[in-house]
């Protein structure tokens, strides 16, 4: 994307965060507040099955979105939803995915307040995009974190095809709140293509270099260290807060969240560090 | 739209006009403005051809939600756009296609913040979603039109495709503002489906009947009625306005627009009353 940027017109001031960070962040009219902007969609094929249950389908297209919303710190607001269908999804499959996007809606108190329908002969496609909010001195960039800090996941990575986790995840809102009301981690982000992609993603937007331990890495029941690193589609919080915080963070951690785990995988270091992935290789969705 | 509405859960307060109109239009935070929601996608072989110039899929596809958003009353504010493309889209033909965003970012007067890269094997797709700021009393609805009132349209109608305007249109921004700002149109939306289907959206939106002069169809050079009807690609407004408004806005915007043609082309009627649609068929992307 360095590359497109530089093909676009410079932003302005009212631009908090733009390309590159999990949502856009732009002035919102309220004092003091940043609405968030995000797009995220599901391709047939690549994150689901024809197969699949549609109300997942919509499930998981909307959540990929309070995700990445919820690790800026933010909570969903408006959603439009563009789908395009082949011609067998209409009908049925159509409502079922609609099912799954309102029961998304309720539970993650967004509204959906318009959208698209259009055709394919070929895979299907839902995209998703998202309005929230957040309060200026509470948004969480990818790229705030400084050499030192502690890294944190939240949950545990790998197999999320297979256990079918991709299509019925929880969003970690709840935890994001938590965690922004209370322990203000330094840069945030959800891991979507794993963390062997998304941790240098990180460290590179916050300028720094990184450290993983490899063993503290927390793994899906039968998942390997390879798979926990590289197959994405986890939608657990990477975060980064500073050391002086780590103690009393895990302690609250275990107490106000008792059935999510939360490992602390390793730190920041300078730039140019990059240790410990090497026995993992991330996909990208557009790696050559 | 209508069946998969009732599946979704009722919208707040916040939210002015919602599925059904041009765009979702939702309290903004700044007192007495909304905020105009849009998506907008444009489709390989449906849309645009393989054979086009990329930068022209890309103006197009950012310019049909300019064109949303001016029907509206509105503004463009802020951008995010999907891609998901072919292999062979990627290197050149993606920096064209984001010069062409681009060059529309510069003449609308919107940033580009953000969005997203995916690949298939299918047919590529491009959606834009965008932000855009009206103020409150000065929206104009899908649906505010009244029996009696005058219908106009912009521009001329059909023969988009062939001509190439489909993908190097105007979006009639500069025109929606003067008429919002000056003749307050009861009922405002972008022809995109063409006449036939769209006038009768208009209406049933405005819970009234039309009755169009055939005669009064302003058409592309070498376009017959039924394409100037049906085809669709035109993005040009139609609107609804007072008949008392009629004589002042037509020489008004003689002086001001002189090369963009205005035409008197009916009027709204009675719910139940629809004349002068026989001899066209529009066409509707999810028609059964």
């Amino acid at each position: 994307m360095a590359r497109l940027r530089r093909l676009l017109p410079a932003t302005s001031d009212a631009v908090h965060a733009g390309i590159g960070d999990d949502c856009a962040a732009v002035a919102g009219g309220k004092q003091g507040v940043l609405v968030l902007l995000k797009t995220d969609c599901v391709v047939e094929g690549r994150h689901f099955l024809a197969s699949d249950a549609s109300s997942a389908v919509g499930w998981k297209a909307a959540c990929r979105a309070v995700s990445d919303i919820a690790a800026c710190g933010g909570e969903s607001r408006f959603a439009l939803v563009t789908c395009v269908l082949q011609h067998a999804q209409t009908g049925r499959w159509l409502e079922g995915l609609y099912r799954g996007l309102s029961r998304a809606a309720r539970v993650y108190q967004f509204e959906i307040v318009g959208g698209e329908l259009a055709r394919t002969d070929g895979p299907a496609m839902i995209s998703v995009a998202m309005t929230g909010e957040v309060l200026r001195r509470k948004f969480v960039p990818r790229g705030g974190g400084r050499p030192g800090d502690f890294l944190y996941v939240t949950g545990v990575l790998g197999g999320s095809m297979r256990s079918g986790w991709h299509l019925r995840f929880t969003p970690r809102a709840a935890e994001a709140g938590w965690l922004t009301e209370h322990f203000r981690p330094r840069a945030m982000m959800d891991v979507s293509d794993g963390l062997a992609a998304d941790l240098p993603r990180l460290a590179a937007a916050s300028g720094t270099g990184f450290v993983l331990d490899p063993s503290c890495v927390p793994r899906r029941r039968g998942a390997s260290l390879r798979q926990a690193l590289g197959e994405g589609e986890d939608f657990e919080l990477l975060f980064a807060v500073a050391p002086s915080r780590a103690t009393l963070l895990e302690a609250a951690w275990r107490k106000k969240f008792p059935r999510v785990k939360l490992s602390r995988i390793g730190r920041l270091a300078p730039a140019g560090t990059a240790e410990g992935l090497e026995r993992a290789s991330g996909f990208d969705h557009f790696a050559p």
